[in-house]
């Protein structure tokens, strides 16, 4: 098994996409720059929505050729539906990301169809993107628990995988969108699932609203997973409800890979410099748990060991 | 394998022994009734050590008659060598806690003695304790790290806890004391311990200084481990270097072991009333990240749903 984990950064989409505070352009390219000197390779900088719904997202298009162009990086752009894939591609994004949830009630709220037109409508852009050649990541969204409905069985996304294998999306990325998962789904949904197809087709979508990210992503990893998503500082949630948090902060999910002997390639103190100015375009406290024990380490004068 | 875990409540004596308010002993029979009232059966509320090293510690003998008498409750106490011991028993506690760190450094400072008189201490301890009948669990303490020396190799604890075994110790707790380590760790370390000695014989010993007490706690348990330590509200740490925390958070290990199937009998709600009344008589904020996150939810007018 590989130790090379690759570590997808969200910030700049999942982190942005519901902030008060609409962050510019500009600014997204210079958090871009600085993800990139870290050590980030793969970012999903940008959806192609409707600006109206997702204001944040509005300059999809106008921020993607100022996205740093080193070799080596991997963007993808999330996508709700045929449109937004067209626009994606017209972009030039060569992989995109797809949503479908787990639930009628979270299909209905995110993209005003059932689970099953949602199904259909991801079958069609997989369809699409295959014949123009770009490759395809469907995410299972509330693969732990709805929003709405609670809890999910764990055959729920085993079947939608297999729905969306079966379409050809070339990965599945399980997603605990409300961070309501536990270690102990992780392993009833992922085992099964990686017997069947690999483990290099996931990715694993984690948020630390109730303080489990750390655990799920370690047993996904334990189970062979090397594709997370993160945000650097732990962007997103609602500011409004303390607490409603972002995605598993990058930092946190570095620190815990590295840790255990798994190598991302991105540096700990490089993503600081991300976070401080996240922070300051966002106008609010960001940063994720390593980060404060570095900080309480400095305050003592005493500079921080990671390893 | 049972799905029953016992979680031994630590946070009166490791949480307040290095607090810069002294709780008065009223306080602290209070906080072990509430404690006892939300289902928690085991509690170490005490050590017996110099009370010029740790004066918050100085009531051990005043406290334990005013402790709650209900059956069923397990006390144990941490005792630093044979006259701690033999106050511990003279007290009427049926079981001591030993402690023995993984390095020379770690005993000088924590004991004032090398590592092999420190093992030949806990030696004694043991031998005294089986002829009065005393059960014996020690800690190895810095197991993952030294706070001192940095990383210990996984041999080391492992090799300390086959001495007191064969000391006659009838538990081992394996403590990450600075909250330095990983779930790999945990893995690597108890995989073969377990396999010798049987997973019952463990205890697991976390602090969330950096974020991966659930990862490691979920890996301990997943390999069998049933026997944990923690701390109401994540009580301990030094208050003057924020980062540098308490042992795990009783709420956060109540809420990930039983989120994952395994019961505790612990109530999170009850836990919350301790809590309050210890974040007062202490001064200090306490909570672990399930009340932040159970707190952001009444914030907003919804009532938390924790399964």
């Amino acid at each position: 098994m590989s130790d090379t984990v690759i570590v997808n950064e969200v910030g700049l989409r999942d982190g942005l996409q519901n902030q008060p505070v609409t962050v510019d352009t500009d600014t997204k390219a210079r958090l871009a720059r600085l993800l990139v000197d870290a050590g980030v390779r793969y970012l999903e900088p940008v959806s192609f929505v409707s600006p109206k719904a997702i204001p944040q997202m509005a300059d999809a298009a106008a921020l993607t050729p100022r996205l740093p162009a080193d070799e080596g990086l991997h963007y993808t752009a999330l996508v709700p539906n045929l449109k937004g894939y067209q626009l994606a591609r017209d972009a030039g994004y060569r992989t995109v990301a797809l949503v479908l949830s787990t639930t009628d009630t979270f299909n209905q709220r995110n993209l005003n169809m059932s689970l099953e037109q949602a199904a259909a409508s991801c079958e069609s852009i997989i369809a699409a993107a295959r014949e123009d050649g770009v490759a395809t990541r469907t995410y299972i969204s509330g693969a732990f628990a709805c929003p709405y409905d609670g809890p999910v069985p764990v055959s729920l996304p085993q079947q939608l995988t297999g729905r969306m294998f079966a379409a050809g999306s070339d990965e599945v990325a399980i997603a605990d969108t409300i961070g309501a998962g536990n270690p102990k789904q992780m392993k009833d949904i992922m085992t099964p699932l990686i017997r069947e197809y690999g483990a290099d087709k996931f990715f694993v979508h984690l948020h630390d609203t109730r303080g489990l990210a750390a655990a799920m992503a370690w047993e996904a990893a334990d189970l062979g997973v090397r594709r997370f998503d993160a945000s650097v500082g732990g962007l997103g949630g609602c500011p409004f409800a303390p607490g409603a948090t972002g995605n598993m902060a990058t930092e946190d999910l570095v620190y815990l890979l590295e840790s255990c002997g798994l190598k991302t390639g991105i540096d700990i103190q490089g993503l600081r410099e991300v976070v401080t100015l996240a922070a300051e375009a966002t106008q609010r406290p960001l940063g994720g748990r390593i980060l404060e024990w570095m900080a309480s380490q400095e305050k003592r004068g005493k500079t921080p060991c990671l390893w």
